[in-house]
Order: structure tokens, then sequence, then C-alpha cells
């Protein structure tokens, strides 16, 4: 046991137990999926890592691991598009969290790194063949904020 | 370029481009968050290998990988928990899905093997301290199906 997690011992404790006990995976990573607490929309799809796990339930504040830049990531530190955490949960096997979050920053809802509301942005159809690449459809159409006024120059975390 | 997938080239052809180019970790695994599409609800977070998300895209019924099986997961292929996908999204640089199912089975919207609605029936409390486990509340609490009479004596996903 360490501070606010507890040792997992038991398929019965993991699933139908009160305490948390996280399962961080071989990088030390758990799975985080963001909704808007407002409109239940799914924002984006993290990671935590224990730090940064213990700092959400605490503070209240999303913190995620950021993998790109290999360090803690208090979200909206650089962009201000701070995450209050509203709702924290848990699945069955404990080893993956959601989170769902108000976001008073100055573009409304955003948080997303390219500019728009959501990371989820584009859509694709159900019934595609596998001859060529599957289309997407962009279901957001403008960006909420510039990206360069907001992040400066900071490196692009999409990695091809 | 792989039928459905195209090869990732760019950042922008990734972030702002019409094609799916989607990038599986070093297991060939890409996590999907999948929500209900009658009430926005997170149901589940899973994975999915190549194969599962051409299967998922050419037949809109939800395919994920198991982790625990080692295997292509149709998902409801063993309880009739079937999962219809409406819709299909990828994120901004394309590392995560996010799919919204119907569910059509005897047991309404049951999506989790323990036998609840969601696999996150359990909500932690923001503010708690470091100083022992953190407390889980049950937002569920009744089982909508029962696991024996669907699954038998298959072997438990959850792993310790």
């Amino acid at each position: 046991m360490t501070g606010m997690f507890a040792t997992r011992v038991s398929v019965e404790q993991i699933e139908e137990g009160y305490e948390l006990a996280p399962k961080f995976d071989a990088d030390g990573l758990i799975p985080v999926v963001t909704t808007s607490a407002k409109s239940g929309e799914v924002l984006m799809l993290g990671y935590m890592n224990e730090e940064a796990l213990k700092l959400t339930i605490q503070t209240g504040e999303a913190h995620y691991y950021s993998r790109s830049r290999e360090q803690l990531w208090r979200k909206g530190a650089s962009s201000g598009l701070l995450q209050k955490v509203t709702e924290i949960r848990i699945d069955d096997d404990q080893d993956a969290v959601w989170i769902a979050v108000e976001i008073d920053g100055p573009y409304g809802e955003a948080s997303c790194h390219v500019g728009y509301r959501s990371c989820f942005y584009r859509s694709l159809e159900v019934g595609q063949g596998d001859d060529e690449p599957a289309k997407l459809k962009f279901e957001e159409h403008e960006l909420v904020f510039d990206p360069k006024e907001v992040y400066g120059d900071a490196p692009n975390p999409t990695k091809i």
C-alpha cells in the first residue's frame, strides 16, 4: 500500500471493493477518459502516472502524464485551459479512469491542442471497405482558439 | 498503406487530413472509449488491434482485442451483449478511438462483465488525502444481469 492506493490482493477486492487499487501498466501509466461535465462529450483520452492520479484526486484539477514531453502535465499550465474535475470514476478491474471536467477558459470547452473543442473532431463512416484508406469527416468546422497564440513555439505533441 | 489505414507521413496529414492513419502502440493496440449512444455514459475502455478496428469499421459491430485472452474479441460473442456502432471518431493524433454504441441485449445497456451497466460503476471523491486508500462509492447498486448465467465458467478477465 502506498498512501491512497491499496495493494491489489484479490479479484473480489478489485471489482467489488471500496478501496482504490489502480493498476498502472508496464510504463507506469493508466489511461483516462475525459468528458465534458456539461455536455457529456468525450474531450480527450490521456494518461496518468501515480503522481498525476494522486494530484488529480487531491486537488480536483486534472493532471496527466505527457508521453511526448515525458513529464507530469498539469492540464492548462501553459494554455490556461484548466480542467476542474467534477467526478472521478474507476472501472471494474481498476485499470482505467474516467473524469468529468469543467473548463472555464477564455475559449469555452476547448481542450485539444490543435484548437478544436474535443480531440475527437473527426468521424468515420461505418461500412467502409478495405480497398482504400477510410475517409474521415470533420464534425467540428472551426477552431475555437488559435494554437499559435496559446502555445507559441512549443513543440507539437503529435508524433508521426 | 495497408488497405483502409494510410501510412503516417506528416503532422498535418494526421491532424488535419481526411485519411484514417491510426497509430497502434508497441503491442499493436489502440485504446477505445465506448459510450452509450442513448445516454452518452462511458460504458468501457477497451483496446483494438488492426483486425478489430477494421472489422468494427466494416461490420458496424464492435470488435476489440482481449488482452487477457490474447485474441480478437467480438463483443457479445459469448454474452449476447452485442454492440451496434452508431458513430466512430478518431482523435487529433489518431492514437485513440471513440465509439458510440447501441446494445439490444436482454439486459438493456449492460456491458460490464461483473454484471453492471457501465464498467465505471464506482466513483471516488475529489479532495481525499494521501494517508489511506482512497474510498470508492458505488454509483450502480444492482447487477443488471447474473454473470454466472451469462458467462458460465469462463475465466474472469480481471487480473490482479
